[in-house]
């Protein structure tokens, strides 16, 4: 899919990306640099944690979950810049080797007329193999409008 | 600072991280894995965008929120669980070397008393080196009571 502009997207529509699997080794990694918490790092530690397992950090899910939105191409050569999330929940472990996809949908869209980008809220579920959100959150994203043809 | 628990922390406390600081290295690798944007990525690119420059990922800006949260220690050998984030903004790039430091209050807390943990709601902000807050979020973590001594 080619790159969207803030008209072309409509409340109500829904956008599905490929999957995507984090290994142990991707999740000690992020775990050492932005989360040192003994459940992120160890499987032994985290097996003594409340999750009884080694989990992700729920900042590595919502950077996957980044990462599989831009990567669908959705928001085209100019990026979409996020202004900010509301209601980000962590609803669900996630463990070595699942598979994470998400789901969006417009929440709704808001045209600045004196601006050349209109503000969109994207619902987004970021969903394991089992079919369970694992993370859900409301992105806040400023979209650029159609480039102006000038005759 | 050693770790604290649910009983330790009180509504109106407020705690202050060490600094930390950001490269063009470390902003290109993280976008490279988890939001490859061309502000993120390039810096010819990044001149070309809204931003007028390399700018780091907002999820890294968490991310880096999150570590010097951890280091700081609050949370104790046991961890704080992130149950969620309320009104993530991010208000100011950030750029190449821009030193960053939290501020966090604890917003409210409630007990259950049926559970060994509680629930506490900071609020933090992410400040650069010029006094701006470049992020600003609520954090509802899940953290565990004081142990109970048996005799």
């Amino acid at each position: 899919m080619g790159g969207r502009y803030f008209e072309d997207w409509h409340v109500g529509e829904k956008m599905e990306t490929r999957s995507t699997t984090l290994t142990e080794d991707e999740i000690v990694a992020f775990a050492r640099e932005y989360d040192p918490q003994p459940f992120h790092l160890d499987r032994a530690a985290a097996e003594a944690s409340p999750f009884k397992a080694l989990v992700a950090s729920g900042w590595q899910t919502a950077a996957v979950t980044m990462r599989l939105i831009v990567e669908s191409g959705i928001f085209g050569e100019s990026g979409g810049i996020g202004l900010g999330v509301d209601e980000l929940r962590w609803l669900k472990p996630v463990y070595p080797g699942d598979a994470l996809h998400v789901v969006s949908e417009v929440a709704n869209k808001r045209a600045n007329p004196e601006k050349r980008s209109g503000i969109c809220h994207f619902k987004l579920a970021t969903i394991n193999q089992n079919g369970e959100t694992v993370m859900s959150h409301t992105a806040i994203v400023l979209v650029p409008k159609r480039p102006e043809v000038r005759a």
